[in-house]
């Protein structure tokens, strides 16, 4: 049986978080790093140099000129997100496939373009949220969907806040209403989001009110702030999001059977190994001093850090595609799309003084 | 220097918590059960025997008679919180100091006349809340009010809940809107705002906004629900409460520098020790791939359990009336009525459709 060659991934844009992911596509054993490009072409070159690319690693001193290069499968997009539906649309025109950096774009009408670019063309599309890919998810997953030992869900709170230094909250694309809008929610918020949704099956809740005491900066950039969310059978769940506090990354899921908790989702402590606790039945002893069946932690090894793993999961469809002539998947891409209509949502309500938002029809 | 003789404590129902507390009383160096009392003589006597309380036990068959016993310096009273305004009215009249379970009333302006009656009659009056004994919650206001190893306050989170069976849900006194009509918000959610009090160093905050979502049973008492609270600074927290989900309690801090987390802060996972996580300034390692500074854990030992410690705390302050006339302390009752103005204004949303409720100038 012959091997397929790697998926070429071309590297568009020079941003911090494409260290991370150059390093991923060279772990991940189904792609490699074609070509990589810059508004700078001595950017660009001093970026392959510094993050050891292959020789062969084109140079390319435009976006334009990237697009172009014949020997590029799939364009990893870590732009700032004002630039997605641009950049984005203009990959899909010209057939590449599109690792697209969170958030998707600014709002989902624009990302809806996107997708429509991407259809229209038959390119695959995924996100860039790299946690979902840890084997640990599919772990969690596996718990969450179990009758005996969760039961059925009942809530779901979620929470990722970072200290941003003096530095980052003045300079930090992420704070610029220009390029990320939608600053700690788009970012942090994205994560959080996401896990909820993880947590409900991918159904998308129903009402989004946003907490009062958001914090905006001067710009009207959201720094931090808070939503609870509703769905139809009576779940529920909360989500934080701050660029102002220590950093925390927190799941909590509570069934009518069980509990999950996750006190990493986004990066795990370490890179090898990934840790989440559950509890079944949990009550006291006889006099309530004391726990009968309390949490218990479960580990699961990471073969691949869960980067490598997305880029390993995003280059086998691109693969599929490429040389069976397979659909794109539609998977990844309708998670994205209700990532973003819930940030949206939520952006929403904390535009309009906390009024709460019904997603139905969206 | 003579020892003083241990407060003498009577026990003014047989709820199924006065067992535990009855082991507390016992495992106190400094009090005694001195007295039991129910509606029916035999109830008494029999719950008298089947606690093992010492032969010396005054049996008393209804709780008039025990407000009259000479040789009862304190009341622990478990009754339902509908009785609690008579009840512990009638004991400040006599004399008698008062342990009070959980909620302490149906309103703050119930509690408010029993406060009035207690300082009328010089007699302490504290809650039940036992965990906020435990040697471990001073360690965590010690990190909590540490300015460089936590730094200031930005949210907490802190939820309660416990999986109610059919017999609860349809029985027990905490869904029967004549007894206990507060529901999961004054039993589980008591604790949860507490926890956010404690944070927030018992300063009340401003503004309380139920989520969509709360459950409430056919009579109309609350099974479930969240709300978000915020304070003038900028500070926010979120409770939850729920007999509808698993056995789940979690204390969730951030600070600016710090976070804070306990995953069983209301009963220990065991008895003879407690745990937390702290981490200060958490960060990522270079490719953002691990933690630098992850969440370390904490053990403080138990030596009396915090039942236990709670009944010490109170007898001492008693005794500190009745053998050093000193006056009541205020502030185990300043925070009682706090955590009871914060319940009643999460009801209050509730009913309201989600109101904001301003709690400034109550």
């Amino acid at each position: 049986m012959a091997t397929d060659s790697p998926i070429r991934i071309g590297v568009m844009g020079c941003a911090e978080i494409a260290r991370k992911v150059s390093r991923a596509i060279n772990l991940a054993p189904n792609a490699t790093i074609a070509a990589v490009a810059s508004r700078s072409f001595e950017k660009a070159k001093s970026f392959a140099t510094s993050n050891g690319y292959p020789e062969s690693t084109k140079i390319h001193g435009s976006y334009e000129s990237i697009l172009e290069d014949p020997e590029v499968d799939a364009l990893y997009v870590p732009l700032p997100t004002s630039l997605h539906v641009e950049w984005a649309i203009r990959a899909a025109e010209k057939g590449k496939h599109i690792l697209l950096e969170k958030p998707v774009a600014l709002n989902v009408a624009e990302f809806d373009k996107i997708l429509a670019a991407c259809e229209a063309n038959g390119v695959q599309i995924m996100d860039g949220t790299m946690w979902v890919h840890n084997p640990r998810s599919a772990k969690l997953k596996e718990f969450l969907s179990d009758s005996d030992r969760f039961g059925q869900l009942k809530t779901v709170q979620s929470c990722f806040s970072f200290a941003g230094d003096e530095d980052f909250l003045k300079n930090d694309i992420r704070v610029k209403p220009g390029l990320d809008g939608l600053g700690a929610l788009g970012d942090a918020g994205w994560y959080a989001i996401r896990a909820t949704l993880l947590a409900n099956n991918f159904e998308l809740p129903n009402t989004v009110t946003a907490f009062p005491g958001a914090v905006l900066n001067e710009a009207g950039v959201i720094l931090s702030c808070g939503a609870s969310l509703t769905w139809e059978d009576g779940r529920t769940a909360t989500i934080y999001c701050s660029f102002l506090a220590n950093l925390t990354m927190e799941i909590n899921a509570i069934g009518t059977n069980g509990t999950l908790s996750v006190h990493d989702f986004i990066i795990p402590f370490k890179e090898t190994e990934a840790s989440f606790t559950t509890s079944t039945k949990a009550w006291f002893n006889e006099f309530v001093t004391a726990w009968v069946n309390p949490p218990s932690e479960h580990t699961v090894k990471t073969e691949l850090p869960q980067e490598a793993c997305m880029v390993r999961e995003f280059a086998r469809l691109v693969g599929e595609i490429k040389n069976k002539g397979a659909k794109p998947d539609g998977f990844w891409p309708s998670i994205s799309r209700k990532t973003q209509l819930v940030v949206d949502a939520v952006k929403e309500s904390v535009d309009k003084n906390c009024e709460q938002i019904s997603l139905s029809g969206r």
